[in-house]
């Protein structure tokens, strides 16, 4: 069964059984494929005797993006199981547990997190989690810290970033990101209703020069292995657990790009807040917790961040000369508010949206829900470079809200 | 013959006779070993009938310094014969050709190139080289823009991101330019007539912010594929020509790096004039002449880089957004200062020296020389992240110098 091919459900099950310690010897198990088919096969394999499950999943040799369909490697499978098991490895509970990785097969079997939602469906729903701004805090701070020159012994580092060299699932983020949303690109997707908004995007020079350094950093700043697309899509949660998945777009990058992945994804729905509470104080305080969760996830990260280096830094002249982390924190802040402010515009006027903006059914509402991410992630990569606290985020946020609502 | 091992001058004899192209049939070769034997054997094969003649260059699996030997990656010899052909394609005629790599014995046959002399002799005997600031400004320029994201493919410079991945050979850079000359450390070596230099070194607080914020650079700025160790003794050089040697220390890195090896020596050479010119007219000329090539050197490559810039730039948003060009060269000028004052500074007080300096006879002079070397490293070093233009490195050289008279 070895040479690749996609799966059928009978093969899946097969092999799920003949994982040692999973599945009891006589166990019936039973498959279901849940995956959106785009660019992996999810088996979800449960015993429903022992309620004991996992996934298996499978990388397809393609992407289908908007109908289209283009080849897509699938070393992405190595990738994703090899930093899965390395988060897990650094974050103990954070990451789904991996059974096995099959390189012939691209599969990889893990822990099943049914039990937990997707964090993007949860905030939808106007949930609240009391552990996510220190889970996740927590994870950022780990995996940036002790994978990068301040944490690993530097030539091992070096080894780690040719291991996670990912040119291909790069170049979506390069040009999905860093590019289409700021000229008139084919890929790009926006309702009529904000052509408006676009043009002016394709014509704004001072976020374009902002936009290139942006891009240039993602290039080439090998700072930390990064998880490469840290939306809450990418995070399976519920009250009391938070456990980050899919890192098939890690590589050595800059750290802020996934700080700021985070904060763009609570951002983006905060904008989305316009079509979701109908009740004013209840959308008032429910942005208050979202901005409050962006300012709780930066200082985390931040005190986590600054405390590891005082326990584990490793770099001699980094850890004594005095201002050096000083600066590094701000460069970090900076680079973080600069790729937050990247990442909500692309999910506006790129290829890929969120569903906290895309599914509000109210068009006026929609659309204000567009204007006011728009407006947040372009004042965001304009300040980047001028940045000094995370509270300027926060002013910006209200800021731009009472400008759209105006 | 191709199990490793450290070549006989008769196998070397014989390797060279199996090359086609290169020697008649019934030629007489004989075999020199020139190499200084702490890292690599250099075999110099000659054809006495035809004057035709080859350089053999063996990788040892181990490097003596100072007495001691250490264990060192034969892969460096993978890794330079890989760079001379990449540099012989993107600069023809400024690097050796390549006859052969053999990845069994390690060895590269390449070029004789003994009509050249080492350029660090060269002007340690006073000689001026036409050519020069026009030659290396062109490779420097080639070299970094054509691997950079600017100029290559940005999906296949990952790949030589990864096919460059040099760990052995950048950890001697991180130990002995940027952390050893800073601290007390055993491999550190300087005439006891400075130890209060070498003092103050160690307790410059705003010299170890700056030289951790250009280490952390180095550990993680993978920008261009550098030559990584640009000194003058890795230039073979003549009237009418120029060839870069020895790029066993090739890595991605910062451009400024390699820039910044240049001019550094340039100024060391400078600095060792209070030894070599014994009449002050013919001293003041000399110098003259080196700072005029350290301008030369960085208004040619800025020249080039940005005409390659406008021709083949790949980059759509670094091509077009305005503003972007002028950011980035100011970066590039103000590492390329950080990085010359940095490899000032341990050429004086680090393990390896140089003969520009080293070897004045007069021990005050000497001394005048090194503190001077050291007195315009440190004052580049701390400029770095202020530099506007390359005029301010000449000024420091000149003030530094009546100083240092004074």
């Amino acid at each position: 069964m070895s040479a690749y091919h996609p799966l059928t459900e009978t093969e899946a099950i097969q092999i799920a059984r003949s994982l040692p310690d999973l599945f009891s010897g006589g166990a019936e198990l039973t498959s279901r494929e849940i995956g959106d088919g785009n660019l992996n096969l999810v088996f979800h394999i449960r015993d429903a005797a022992s309620a004991r499950s996992i996934i298996m999943k499978q990388a397809l040799p393609y992407a289908k993006v908007v109908g289209e369909s283009w080849p897509l490697t699938l070393d992405r499978a190595r990738i994703e199981s090899e930093v899965l098991m390395l988060e897990g490895a650094l974050c103990p509970g954070l990451a789904p547990k991996v059974y096995l990785y099959d390189p012939e097969l691209a599969l990889t079997v893990m822990e099943d997190l049914s039990d937990h939602v997707i964090m993007r469906k949860g905030l939808i729903e106007g949930n609240r989690y009391p552990r996510f701004a220190d889970d996740i805090s927590t994870f950022l701070a780990r995996t940036l810290f002790l994978t990068s020159d301040l944490g690993l012994n530097q030539q091992e580092k070096k080894e780690r970033v040719k291991q996670f060299i990912n040119p291909e699932l790069c170049k979506i983020t390069e040009d999905l990101i860093f590019d289409d949303p700021y000229r008139d690109a084919d890929t790009n997707s926006f309702d009529e209703a904000i052509r408006d908004e676009a043009e002016k995007l394709w014509a704004d020079g001072e976020l374009h020069l902002e936009v290139a350094l942006l891009r240039h950093k993602f290039l080439t700043q090998a700072q930390a292995l990064l998880h490469g697309d840290l939306h809450t899509g990418s995070i399976f949660i519920k009250e009391d657990s938070t456990k980050v998945i899919d890192p098939e777009f890690a590589y050595y990058g800059p750290m802020g790009f996934d700080i700021g992945a985070v904060l763009a994804n609570l951002l983006l729905n905060y904008a989305g807040q316009e079509g979701w509470k109908s009740d004013t104080a209840d959308r008032l305080a429910y942005r208050a917790y979202l901005l409050d969760t962006v300012k709780q996830v930066w200082s985390g990260f931040e005190a986590k961040f600054r405390a590891l280096w005082e326990q584990q830094g490793i770099d001699r002249l980094s850890n004594n000369a005095a201002g050096f982390q000083e600066v590094y924190m701000k460069q970090l802040l900076q680079d973080t508010i600069g790729f937050t402010g990247a990442k909500m515009v692309r999910r506006v006027v790129g290829l890929a949206h969120v569903a906290d903006i895309d599914t509000i059914e109210n068009s006026q509402a929609k659309e204000r829900a567009q204007r006011l991410a728009l407006a947040i992630g372009k004042a965001l990569i304009k300040l980047n470079r001028r940045a000094v606290t995370i509270d300027e985020v926060i002013s910006i946020a209200e800021q731009q809200t009472s400008t759209v609502q105006a």
